[in-house]
């Protein structure tokens, strides 16, 4: 199996690297935080003591950092004698997993480009447990090619793997779904809000309206009122998931496209605002995403039963 | 098969009238139109002239209307010597399927309970095509053993049928429904829009979302941007479907449950905003509510292909 | 000076008889509560007891009521033999001062006019402050010739009169008012909201943008951050003032002229919806509308000094 | 008088140094323009090659750029041998007359403050009207004692001076403001449009909000329905002024603090949406920004008269 150099060991790309390294790949892993490094060690990680130890003799590097800064930073910044991108092999395939703004991510595939090193743009989304249980959706921008090459590792780290287009398209994918994951969960908060007020049973109207036209993924799979679906955030106080200030930071994301772009988001600028409003009122930075539903002033002692 | 009697032949009445006969049922039917009576007299129907008529000796009255105004003014008030509520035979099942306020739902069931008639509130959804393929979805409000007793007639006419609670409850879940459809289509269509602008294939970003997080049923069943899916309203110049007027109409009537409670909705107001702004800038009222996708300045030349 | 029959003693109507009578006006005045009846006999009003007593013989109707239904209610309903406005004397000048929907004015205008009484729509702003100082404003529909008959009065209620147009108008020029005064004074908040958080001075910051382009009645009057103005609502714990249920039944009313008409109000509809959020979130119904400002995080123990 | 350096001499920088050369001082002129540079010569300022040459002995340097990249590019990044702000003696006053983002203008703040050069931010507000006439308003953020140093000259450009606080404040402080313009000016066409549509007239409508609880700097100074007000863009088809390109420009770095800060400010971000919408559909970057009243479906051939 492949040499892959992973940087990046925090609770998303820690899990990921475990699932290499129980897939059979050889993994170089890095991380600034020794306790990460000792724990993919544990589990047969060569950890090693610099990103430029990563990458040399790899055939992969996989980066998964917090955001645009960290990403431009790794690649195209000066770490010792040179940046990264100038220490990786032409061979190498770099896949950087990090959700980041799309203009970075081009730029750094650009870099990549004039060195003839191939790179991909491959954010994730499913969450920590996505991450954990193997299951994360990939959207990949990049060569169609480069895509085929990094599939078997994407396959091991996750389930579904989509490729949306050249460089950055990856990210454009990423901040499209999950600013309409934000309409739609504020969207189905407010509608059973709506409905509860007006005296309806909120599990009753999540399955009518999950069945008709207002049919979508939160209704599915993440029902956002305590009580009605078993095993949600929603269920147990909104704890884990995918956290309300990560919704904030990937709307942000969306904010910086639609500016680059000039085109408008009244609907996406709302949910951000929504969102800003419940983090502050209600401290709910570190709940999951669904807890907007509280901010309709539902979700505590009111059950679906 | 049981006697109905049906008030309200129009682009919906109609088609579902038709369907009661088709199915074997004896229909007295009512409009004020001529003509409307004319085609279903010429399909089996018994075209009668007034509703007293239309009632008379029914096990059933089925009535579908436009607005809440009609529906109180054809049961509450007089014609001729009493109002309609007064002439139905206690015996009668009242299924008024129109779209209206829960509050004039709640007082007509009311009234007819008064006499000791049953009466569910039944509005639908499936828009024109549904009406006439019988696969449209009742949302029923009322009692239990009385939908019971009108299932037949709604699986005649429909594909799906939910029981949202008591009276009034299957208009709340309606607009809860609708008021989230207009969300998601619109927050579709922004997603959309803006990932075109953003470089992005709107089949293939249609294709991603759709299968991740940002799921629902625009993208599965409706998709707003032209050529993307075929059989649409977006695919036939937004011709056609569940036009623009009528979601502005359930918005309206959201908006008044929102009143009614004092429960905030700033995303359904914001898509009732968009909704009107649209059809003031281009005139779109008659077209489908997924030419919402106008707004966003796109739509016209450019193709998902 | 004239006979005045004054329907409505409340928070608004038991200042403006005061003042009438204060003006030397004979003023029959009529209320449910016996106890407001009792206050404005102490003052030298002739309590009746009923309003057909207040209005025999009168010079003037003046009516001050919380909504559209009482107003309709008063005039248009039964009490009785007839309803109210078939016992005034066509040489009667009715002066309705309730804030109520445009349609239910024009009704009951038109009411009256059937009967050739001459009636005024004239809501009023300025709250309980302006009511008993005396200095309302007054916001005018109907006939001019009818205005300047009423002036004497409004005048000994109030410090401004305006003629907004025909009848109904009054009411229009209300809704349209409050509804940009919440705008602003959201705005305002949400601007000083913005400044403080990058630092600025929230005394400085108000009068920069009051002397600038941001300039509005808000910073002028009525700044709704704690501290930086003396002996407004924000400088005692938001108590007192315009309340914000008040200010959400006005926008409700707005609400109301925008479905009317079909005209999109996109900023007015956000405004309502935080409101609402605001009145739930913090339980601030109570509160002076200007308490909008705690929703953006902020008013507590934050001072301008 | 005093030796300033003028770097960048567009629509607003050419009057401003214009107004300084007209007021006696002597102006080293800089533009990569040759024709602006031409202009300003024939109005008595020296043209330099560089803006090194026009920093070189000066008292004062004064920029007026497009954003934060030209500004950091102009202070920071290397021309021939070092970045101007190592070739600035210490004893020039620096002045950024820019719009830019708050952390760029601390950024270049804290290079000059490393050099023991002072440093003021002092964006305008005032448009290409205010420029000409003399009469912006500037915002300032730095050192009280450097803006007194710099007041004779600001006396010279403008009219009102405001000292909003530390480096960066003077951004902030504009940003606030020109972000609270934008929601009143909407709000204010969202009004009138309101209004309009129920019945009123515009400008009868405009003079009560004006003089009531609405009243704000647009009915004052700027009405944005067409014929209401003499002399401003309205009136002329909605040229010059102060452009909707601009104001989403501002508005955008409006985003930027918010999201620096993680403040929400849902009024802003939707009228920035409205703008965003109201160029794409109406084609309106060009035009002032009170032709938002053009969204709202008036603004054409309706008079106020």
């Amino acid at each position: 199996m492949a040499d892959i150099g992973f940087i990046g060991l925090g609770n998303m790309g820690g899990p990921m690297a475990s699932n290499l390294l129980a897939a059979g790949y050889r993994v170089k892993v890095f991380d600034l935080v020794q306790e990460r490094l000792d724990l993919l060690a544990s589990k047969g990680g060569d950890a090693v003591e610099s990103p430029s130890e990563a990458v040399r003799g790899a055939e992969f590097c996989i980066s998964m950092l917090p955001a645009s800064a960290h990403v431009r930073g790794l690649y195209l910044e000066s770490a010792r004698d040179a940046a990264l991108i100038d220490q990786i092999d032409p061979t190498t395939l770099v896949i950087d997993c990090s959700t980041i703004a799309p203009y970075a991510a081009r730029e750094v595939a650009a870099a990549a480009s004039a060195r003839g090193i191939d790179m991909l743009d491959a954010p994730v989304s499913g969450g920590t447990a996505g991450a954990e249980a193997g299951t994360l959706t990939f959207i990949v921008g990049g060569d169609a090619a480069a895509l085929e090459r990094a599939r078997p590792l994407l396959e091991a780290m996750g389930a579904n793997i989509f490729h949306a287009g050249v460089s950055g398209a990856g990210q454009v994918g990423k901040i499209c779904n999950n600013m309409l994951l934000a309409i739609l969960m504020t969207g189905t908060a407010e509608a059973l809000s709506l409905g509860v007020a007006n005296g309806l049973d909120p599990a009753r109207l999540s399955s009518i309206m999950r069945d008709s036209s207002g049919g979508n993924w939160a209704l599915e799979k993440y029902n956002p009122w305590p009580g009605v679906m078993d095993g949600v955030p929603a269920s147990r106080g909104y704890s884990g998931g995918f956290l309300t200030d990560l919704m904030i930071k990937d709307l942000g994301l969306a904010m910086e496209a639609s500016a680059a772009t000039g085109k408008g988001v009244p609907m996406g600028s709302l949910a951000l605002s929504l969102y800003r409003m419940h983090r502050e009122q209600l401290d709910a930075g570190g709940l999951d995403f669904s807890s907007i539903q509280r901010l309709y002033g539902s979700g505590s002692g009111v059950s679906g039963g």
